[in-house]
């Protein structure tokens, strides 16, 4: 019995990892195609900006390590250019087969350059893997530039915009849509803009870049560009050998993480995976999604009997110090995917007056015609995670807002008001509904 | 048509606030047996402390505020000597009668002084009222006592010894059971003994004091003594008018907030509340449930219709910047309810580690017969109220371990850890079960 992991990241990883403790004797390969594996990619932005130090910091684990501690073979370097499913095995780009029972695909996903001419310019960068960030290092080092275009207001974007502000250089983020995060609300995406421009980066959306020049993107001058435009799954590999796709390009999977094909899984970016909220397939590629995915197609593809039941669509990004966090839906989104939904959206302290307590902004989404909750927001300086996580949980148990609105949350002047801005806003949303 | 309200702090003022809500012509009284109303109460250690400056930041609200923005009359210094329920009327100390048709409960808790001798001496300070911290902090300029000894390990207990220390005292504290905070839990109790005593404050368990002596208590020496042995509801002047109490010796109520007599509500720490967790009364004063359970009761005298559901046993407390969190029940506390329980401990990094996250202990407690989460704790410098709040949810939900496990939490390198601790714990519980 042999497991094969196409991909060496999280998911991948996770995967593989996951699959040691269920079968201890069972041979497992991961082929990585890129030098390193398992890397902190969310760390990247930090690593520009210098907070982390050494790109090595964000090297978790290294294939020895995964070959002397867990007895999986780690091949880096390894590309993957078809999958003989037929044959059961994986074709390598040098020509080489590796032969698997079970395989987990973890391809992940590429930047979406969305055709912008001029990409392949020597100041135009990606922030995806540890080689972007280095080379994009590199170069602020050894050029200085002065004014950097960041394309894209979605996290990697803003989280870029942050980190070139710190050191030293005039930012403008362009974005095609009306929003930013990825959140179709006004008045969240006016929130990040506030306080981007506080920090002296410019936002500026609606604008549909499609060429980077040598001097300028659209008619901003620069001296360095970085390209976050999204990302697409890496689902070719698994299209052409049959493995079927989702409406978002990634390969579809049921709760345990398997494809259309028996005994192929597929976990991470590559993969679609349930919204709780709606009940349907999504594609949002994060790291926690990832890690938790590939847990479980390497349980299941080890004999053990896992599920994923899928997510809410969680996410933070620190802009500047201040916590941008969301989950579930906006009321535009909900609109979208055929709620009647209903939004409440205050202002409160995060903690005491008398305690120096800073202001937060949490916004709950509700379908009125069932009261509960589907979505929500909340930015602040202070315990903007912990309030999101407190939403998500409420909509993975589908909770409705008079019950949320009734929680008994933790209280005390250096932590919390005594009312806290969750319920305070639950209070709002009530009256709304 | 009129309401009074006996009390004039958080369960009264929230009770008179609501009531003016939902019926904006009622005639509203409340009557405060003390010279203020409405202070934050769970300020006042650090108003000991000197971080809060001015008593006055502590006082939310003024008695003239209510008059002039509510039309509710808010009477101070009239202390309520018996309610005469035949006749719907409140005598006061003073012989005056004060009629009402509906009437709200709100008398508080006292400090139990555990029939400890000596505890009228100048030296010796409970602290629960405005005029307490005042008094306090005055005898601490004047007196500059150089060595405390503080009676009682809970939550006010920990944070005057807090205080204390902060003031440069040296700060014994000697509780009378085996555990801190409440919290039947020895490593719980170990952590909150370790950070103390990093800080100089020596913990002492299974100490009883009987009596407080000049200058010593027990067989250490002092100059200065807070007793924090509990609190003791209010709930005389209810029973001897045919309000049924409770176990716990405070008032029982419905959903409603409705004693056995009709038009008769409580809220606040004099009153039960349920436990979601077991379904039974339950007996916690603190100043968020006085603020919910004050609301209800209040919308209903009133005419309204809301409801408490209960509380899940939430708190955290602040020990030299490091949160102690708890919700729910530890494994012994479990037990005793006549659960089968099983717990799971774990130490992880708050945020990751080349973000410079620090430790965090995290540890849920499951009922092994419904792997239903029953109660959970945690223990940091960054995140322990969020965290605790998600398990808070959890519990109100009923949420399993095992689905507790999939909660989609929000992720980023300056919030978080990919695995949130709370998940690795889950992990670690749905081994055990």
């Amino acid at each position: 019995m042999a497991l094969v992991v196409i991909g060496g990241v999280a998911a991948g990883l996770s995967a593989a990892a996951r699959a040691r403790r269920i079968d201890p004797r069972l041979e497992i390969v991961v082929l990585e195609k890129g030098p390193v594996i398992s890397y902190g990619a969310c760390g990247l932005p930090y690593f520009v900006e210098g907070r982390v130090n050494e790109a090595t910091d964000l090297v978790v684990y290294t294939p020895e390590y995964f070959r002397r501690e867990r007895k999986i073979e780690v091949r880096t370097g390894a590309r993957a250019a078809a999958i003989a499913h037929p044959r059961r095995e994986v074709v390598l780009e040098t020509g080489e087969r590796v032969r698997y029972e079970r395989l987990v695909i973890a391809t992940g996903a590429r930047c979406d350059t969305g055709g912008i001419a001029g990409s392949a310019q020597p100041h135009v960068f990606t922030l995806h893997t540890l080689d972007d960030a280095e080379r994009l290092r590199r170069f602020i080092a050894e050029k200085r530039p002065r004014r950097a275009v960041v394309v894209g207001a979605g996290y990697i974007g803003v989280e870029a915009a942050d980190a070139l502000r710190r050191r030293g250089m005039r930012v403008t983020v362009l974005e095609r849509s009306a929003h930013a995060l990825l959140r179709d609300d006004a008045e969240f995406t006016a929130a990040v803009r506030r306080t981007l421009e506080q920090h002296g980066v410019e936002l500026c959306c609606g604008v549909n870049v499609t060429t980077v020049e040598a001097d300028r993107v659209a008619d901003v001058s620069c001296d360095l560009v970085v390209l976050a435009c999204g990302f697409r799954p890496n689902a070719v590999l698994a299209a052409e050998a049959g493995v079927e796709l989702g409406r978002s390009g990634a390969i579809r999977t049921d709760e345990r993480m398997q494809s259309n094909l028996s005994g192929v899984y597929a976990a991470g970016d590559c993969a679609e995976v349930t919204h709780l909220v709606t009940g349907r397939p999504t594609y949002i590629p994060l790291g926690t999604t990832a890690n938790k995915t590939g847990r479980v197609a390497g349980a299941n593809a080890a004999g053990g009997r896992e599920r994923f039941p899928g997510i809410v669509g969680t996410a933070i990004v620190g802009v500047f110090g201040v916590g941008f966090a969301t989950t579930g839906f906006s009321v535009a989104q909900a609109r979208a995917e055929g709620f009647s939904p209903v939004g409440a959206r205050i202002e409160a302290l995060a903690r005491p007056r008398y305690f120096q307590g800073t202001k937060t902004t949490v916004e709950l989404v509700a379908d009125r015609a069932t009261g509960r909750l589907i979505g929500g927001s909340v930015i602040g300086e202070e315990g903007a995670a912990g309030r999101i996580d407190v939403i998500a949980a409420a909509l993975h148990s589908r909770m409705r807002v008079e019950d949320f609105e009734q929680l008994d949350l933790a209280y005390s002047p250096p932590f919390a008001p005594v009312w806290d801005p969750l319920l305070i806003a639950a209070q709002q949303l009530r009256k709304e509904i």
